[in-house]
């Protein structure tokens, strides 16, 4: 039997049904989170079934979808029954859930086609959709519309209000959050319990359209999504009182039952409680108009130039590379955390104005919104300080597991941006970056590698990171030189080498000072750029590793998974030591020649390292 | 001449005073933010010197004091102004700001005894007030108030919205915020401009008193700061309209004089603008209540049982603990962000009720507040899972530049979880916390070594993280085992091992199951248990190094940043190859042995690799 759409009877079998797939697949995996997915089983049914969704099911990567993303991704088994009703998911397939190997994870994972982004650390999924709904606004130009479930517990996360800041800021009326306020939390009762009045106040107060309704009334649900579609001007939550465990009596509204399945006989009688269950019914979505973003021709770039004789900062090149590069990667946009005319993303902005998203100082948001962007085909570059993308890690790691081509552009790297202080100076960045699996981490020393790793990070499909240097630094390099994610640059070397310095950044040219004074001395060093940290160019590594009687390491960043640290697990077998200078001391204000000097990464540093070693 | 406090003449005196020496001392820095300290010099003279604030001089640290926080630390230069308006900075001090080895960095920097907090990275000293003023109100039960000086561009960062809805919450009224609106943010104007109602709004609907002011008139000020101090059961957030540059025309609310200083002659045409300048008075801040907490008088704790045939996790462990420690280390408080229940703080809540903070989810202002309780004599110890101390990089990393005395505690640590999945999989975390200049990382296996290594955080001053691990692990070690920081435990060791097996938590059982499969194949290994893994135990590593052909480590957590570069590290001098097992492939759910299996990490890859070197 196949429903027509939006009928009451229609949409009430199929909330039973959606209600019996969560308890039967949960109860299956002997784990996951059934309370939480029944009390917003109403809102979702209404939602996806209810007339206003439009999504083509043979198509779910199709531009003109509306969105759905589950920011309490715990809500997973909701998720997969909404499309097990849809017909999307076989009944098989549902009781996979949380195997090994099945794409119906314990919580949404991108392996399942028909999640639009992984979630589960909470409070991530509005800015997400933020993203998507930027997307559909301004550079798709497409009618589709995102909706992100948010738990009541997860509305305690900053982030939450970040986007709802910023999407109001940019009149996102094509995006709807919808507000499952079941009154209880993972360990207790939520701040606001049951009180819709708390969250409508504040998100009210933010400029969003509030509509409160009673999320298990379908009458005042397809209300309240009727009422979003007409809307103009702001984007609207709808705050939902929901009973936690809806539809099973011996779970319903109760502490205790978060994150805890039924057990065979608890499965019987709550089946038992819903009534008559009709497992053929399919639930119908009606399609999308069949429209698409205009195409992007891409245009060759011009050629950068840049005077071999005068100093530039990597920031500036970073600015100068994106704002050029364009034209070959259409699919480009710019993000930046309030300190464009800092990162130089303001370059872009100044070409591609319509490309360019202020963010405001709201770190997480930016890299949410990314995500969205991305998951939407698009390439952002996002930047702000090295030192603030701490903000957004939990962000970060998120992307990674939604597929993320996202560009992260940190700029004032190190103590060497001298005077601010170490609030702002990218210390661990390096590390942070490389945790990402399979990310790419590029720290170009002059402006031509700059540029040219620009072009390689817009070009490679996946998470990279670029990290900037405050301080004018020379060009190094001419622009028929090569530069690859994954490779380094030897710059000094000869048979006679005795020890080998590696660098990246602005150590690079304190390396090179201290290769000329070894030189006067007659000793000879080679030294070896590593603008690719990640993945790193083990085979140079190793041969200038047994080529010569140790490595040193310099970077302007802790000891801990910076550089060194990657140079030491590449050459962890082999039997060469690596010494490695860092940043070890409290970082302060001072001169960045002062603070070099004072963390021991200056040239006078590497020259007696060297001294001592041969 | 020594000023009365708080007449009108004498507050405008030390107003022209104070933006004197933001002029005289960012000029001859000559860098940065001036302007973002004229906007706020009128309402800080008014708190400083206009009656309210109470404050002894002779003591910074006295626990009854006021707490004043820059939250925008960028407005160091004015801080720095009124202490020294105060005659607790000479003139001459004064001018060594942002100089190397000057207490007086770019940033507040806790080497100045004035300054409560480290900042500069924008939107935490919200949540460092918040810890201060729970401190007050529910700990030491003291009078003193907290006042926090805020920058309206970084209202846009969530981490404030935290801290504004809990404070509320917890209904600090002895907790004062003061916005600044001067209108510019670094690059441009902000979300709201000059409109005070858009904050007003915001911060209303969370609950807070709001009181709007010219923060140029100081009637006005004064009349605000007064009406702070009589309001009850709510916090308090005056809304100050502000110019940028305020007192020097030509730069007075105009864009591009952000972080920007005056030139020399710019600098004199100002000072002329200013008018008379009487730079012998000081102002005068009256002493506050010369009381103090009560003290807490330590008692030994009880001892711990664990049965040694009864496997129990190691967050369970921590839970018991702290509960049972709390006695001999009774600064201890606990927070968590609403999963009590899954890292076992919840144990400590159910005994100490008192000194537990429910601070749901919303992490950075648990950290951010954890941090105010530390600067605050406290020791805090915060928890949830290992994976979402992400969201807190920067309130971790920053809090190490105040010499807090945080223990953080990360369950859920790695893909032994299991079926949740990688949202909930902490893999970043020791990476992370490695990255902390100074700071202890602790990974016990068993509840004895959690026991023992929860005793040595509390005793530890610094940061310490604890991974703790979700699964029931079994009892290794006996009560009468030692386990300090920078130590490790050599579990299994002969004259004749091949190699070196080295691993903490959830894969030291892998090892010792790898090891009795290798037994028996007349195979002998050593198998250390490196529950430190900073600060680590270099002499047993090399002493293993030296007397095995080979190390492996095993982690559950990706390779980069973790135990194995950690181990790497150590022994990068030493010729003896380190092979790192870790965390490599796109985690999913699944059980936890499969996941080890699929990770390999598990007995057998152990086993298999052991093989393959020996």
């Amino acid at each position: 039997m196949e429903m027509t759409e939006g009928t009451p009877a229609a949409l009430e079998s199929l909330a039973k049904l959606v209600r019996y797939y969560i308890l039967a697949s949960t109860t299956e995996a002997g784990s996951g989170h059934p309370s939480s997915s029944l009390s917003a089983a109403d809102l979702m049914v209404g939602l996806m079934f209810g007339g206003g969704f439009r999504f083509d099911v043979t198509r779910p990567g199709f531009s003109n979808n509306d969105r759905l993303i589950f920011s309490k991704g715990h809500a997973s088994p909701l998720l997969y029954a909404l499309w097990a009703a849809a017909g999307c998911i076989s009944e098989e397939e549902l009781m996979t859930m949380r195997k090994f190997g099945s794409p119906l994870e314990g919580h949404p994972a991108v392996a399942l086609a028909f999640v639009e982004a992984a979630t589960g650390s909470l409070g991530q999924g509005l800015s997400i959709g933020m993203g998507m709904a930027l997307n559909a606004r301004y550079l798709d130009k497409l009618p589709y519309r995102t909706y992100v479930l948010l738990g009541d517990s997860e509305m305690a996360e900053g982030s939450q209000w970040e986007a709802i800041q910023l999407a109001k800021e940019y009149r996102l009326d094509n995006l709807v959050g919808i507000i499952d306020v079941n009154r209880l939390g993972q360990r207790g009762e939520t701040m606001y319990g049951h009180d819709l009045s708390a969250y409508e106040k504040r998100v009210a107060a933010f400029g969003w359209e509030t509509i409160l309704i009673d999320g298990h009334s379908m009458p005042e649900i397809l209300g309240a999504f009727d009422r979003t579609q007409t809307l103009t001007g702001k984007p609207v939550m709808i705050i939902a009182k929901t009973i936690k465990g809806k539809g099973v009596s011996f779970i319903e509204d109760k502490n205790g039952w978060h994150g805890k399945v039924l057990k065979r006989d608890e499965f019987e009688k709550a089946v038992a409680e819903l009534g008559d269950i009709d497992r053929s019914i399919r639930g119908e979505i009606p399609k999308p108009e069949d429209t698409a973003p205009q195409p992007a021709h891409p245009r060759e770039a011009a050629e950068m130039i840049y005077p071999t004789d005068k100093p530039i900062a990597t920031r500036r090149a970073y600015g100068n590379a994106l704002a050029r590069i364009f034209p070959q990667y259409p699919r480009i946009v710019a993000l930046d955390g309030e300190v464009g005319n800092s990162t130089y993303a303001e370059i872009f902005g100044e070409h591609h104005p319509e490309r360019f998203f202020e963010m405001y100082i709201a770190e997480q948001n930016m890299v949410g919104t990314a995500l969205g962007l991305s998951r939407r085909g698009k390439i952002p570059f996002a930047s702000t300080f090295a030192a603030f993308f701490t903000r957004a890690f939990d962000q970060i790691r998120m992307s990674r597991y939604s597929g993320a081509n996202i560009k992260f552009v940190g700029s004032h790297a190190g103590v060497s941006i001298g005077e601010d202080g170490p609030s702002q100076m990218g210390l661990e960045d390096i590390a942070m970056f490389r945790t990402i699996l399979g990310g790419v981490v590029l720290y170009p020393a002059d402006a031509v590698s700059t540029e040219r790793l620009v072009e390689e990070a817009a070009r490679h499909e996946g998470i990279v990171y670029i990290r900037t240097t405050r301080k004018d630094t020379p060009i190094l390099y001419s622009s028929t030189d090569s530069f690859v994610i994954g490779g380094s640059k030897v710059l000094r070397q000869s048979d006679k080498d005795h020890i080998t310095i590696v660098a990246a950044g602005i150590t690079l040219f304190e390396a090179l000072a201290a290769y000329e004074d070894l030189k006067k001395e007659g000793v000879l060093i080679r030294v070896i750029d590593l603008y690719s940290i990640k993945p790193i160019d083990a085979a140079t590594l190793k041969k200038a590793a047994w080529a010569t009687m140790a490595i040193i390491t310099v970077e302007d960043h802790f000891a801990e998974g910076g550089l060194g640290e990657a140079v030491q697990s590449a050459l962890a077998e082999i039997p060469t030591p690596v010494h490695s200078m860092a940043v070890r001391r409290m970082p302060k204000s001072g001169k960045p020649d002062e603070l070099l000097e004072y963390e021991g990464i200056s040239r006078f540093a590497i020259l007696q390292k060297v001294k001592e070693l041969i």
